[in-house]
């Protein structure tokens, strides 16, 4: 059902629906996107629960453009060039200051992304925000999990372990004195940037490639398991901000960075001749075995919603 | 993300995943699939919650499927061949039988509407279900809303009223002493079944079409106002099931035919010439004006999720 079934709502979520794949936006029974020729169809799903996934009182503007960034960085994983999206939204009751305020951080993802919000559906229940995308690529040119070849390097976009750092800034397990670093990563959890432009780089270059949504170790053990091979992280290279190596835990500081999550940066994997792109770090190597391997063992690993 | 974020969820949906579009199912950042050359893709989302669309204790197989059937409808309207889906589910604990049986309940839709489960999220929350449909028909033929015209014939799949009459029976808001009629309407709202092949039949013939999910007179004034047109509705041509004609109260029937919704029926608008398919009726005409007129107005009409 398009978003548009309820006259009181649809209005919040009007304009956005224009994009060079879309031929039918908002208002019909189902959006309508065209694929290039000689393109395919990436879709993911991502749901952000109140409560699980940001806190309870976050601004409105920053749960949706995380939650819409959240879904747009799978894509990035995968090379896609971005299409359009599809919102399914569940709020406890219609109050405009909220939606207003939704919307807006809907707005500018949408346009940071170039993800037109082509259709959803908006429903009454404990608040929940649920993002589809959908990209393209050529036909035989996406990145996958599984490429990673034994010698390749190991390598990651941006820096590492700022949004957990964040995390527990606006939870109050963090007390940072000085107030521009403190933004700093708290904007790096709540306003995170999904690395499009840098997948569709790497389409021809890169042999693998997942988003740090897990943490570091658990993404980069999805690669090594759906490769087949081990990989060696060492965690002397890892990147680090200015804001984060500021922090007085070092101990804390590595677990942040190798199983915080929610950085939605890139790890992926390069053939030892290619040129690593500007903005990222090489961290490791592609050896033969299982598993990831880390000079350094933290206790923690990636954040799993059922284990507690 | 895909459905494999957590060991212990995704092997409750492997194996679902195969499909003449899908290029890459379950396992990656993202799923691919094709979109054939000189066709379009069309995408909706439909969330449903429990308490709000489903009463709390519903079998988790009839809310799987109920939930597949209500999105697979919205391209049956469009006329679109299915190509994959994404389940986007929000549980309040891991629930091995619970899971089994939902499953059971997805994968007899997924079969039925021929709709492989190539990705999705799994998160904890409030119960609630989030599918995301695509499908695809040749570039410039498919159903709009917007193309009733003058002189167009208004016909209906199926029967109405009967979903809404199960639901009721559920609630124990209508007590039905032959169990044979009573099973049979809970099915029709249990276990719905979008019209996706009439759909497709519909594509080269229908002016205009759309699911009967909010109700016939809501759904029929969402054609009107995309075409600008009039639609007069006769309300002695209602299809109505034998189970439901056999129910005492004849106005509340009535009701329940043009406003219950829930249906999944197929609404849609044949040009003066062309042939009513098997198992659809004639139910009105389009006119010039605009709105909805009945001989027989009710007090109700479509259900408005914040219109109490």
């Amino acid at each position: 059902m398009a978003v548009g079934e309820f006259g009181l709502i649809d209005r919040f979520f009007s304009g956005m629906d224009a994009g060079a794949a879309v031929r039918l936006g908002v208002g019909d029974d189902a959006a309508v996107l065209s694929v290039p020729e000689g393109h395919v169809l990436h879709t993911s799903v991502d749901t952000a629960v109140e409560g699980v996934h940001f806190l309870p009182g976050m601004p409105p503007a920053d749960i949706a453009f995380r939650s819409v960034m959240a879904a747009a960085s799978d894509l990035a994983a995968m090379g896609a060039a971005p299409a359009g999206m599809l919102l399914a939204l569940t709020i406890p009751s219609v109050d405009q200051g909220w939606l207003t305020a939704f919307v807006d951080g809907l707005r500018d993802a949408s346009e940071q992304t170039g993800l037109p919000l082509v259709g959803g559906d908006t429903t009454r229940g404990p608040l929940s925000v649920t993002v589809t995308v959908m990209g393209s690529t050529p036909t035989a040119a996406y990145l996958k999990r599984s490429g990673a070849r034994e010698g390749d390097r190991v390598c990651v976009s941006g820096t590492l372990g700022d949004a957990a750092a964040g995390l527990a800034a606006l939870r109050g397990d963090l007390s940072i004195s000085d107030a521009m670093v403190s933004n700093g990563l708290v904007g790096r959890f709540a306003r995170p940037i999904a690395r499009l432009a840098l997948g569709e780089s790497l389409r021809a270059v890169a042999s693998a490639a997942i988003d740090v949504s897990d943490g570091l170790l658990a993404d980069a053990a999805h690669i090594a398991d759906a490769s087949e091979v081990a990989i060696d992280i060492d965690c002397h290279r890892l990147p680090l901000s200015d804001a984060l190596r500021a922090l007085p835990d070092q101990d804390q500081i590595l677990r942040w960075a190798l199983s915080g999550g929610d950085d939605y940066e890139l790890l992926f994997t390069l053939p030892p001749d290619a040129i690593l792109p500007a903005g990222c770090t090489e961290i490791g190597r592609v050896v033969v075995g299982s598993g990831v391997s880390c000079a350094v063992t933290p206790q923690q690993s990636g954040y799993d919603h059922f284990k507690d």
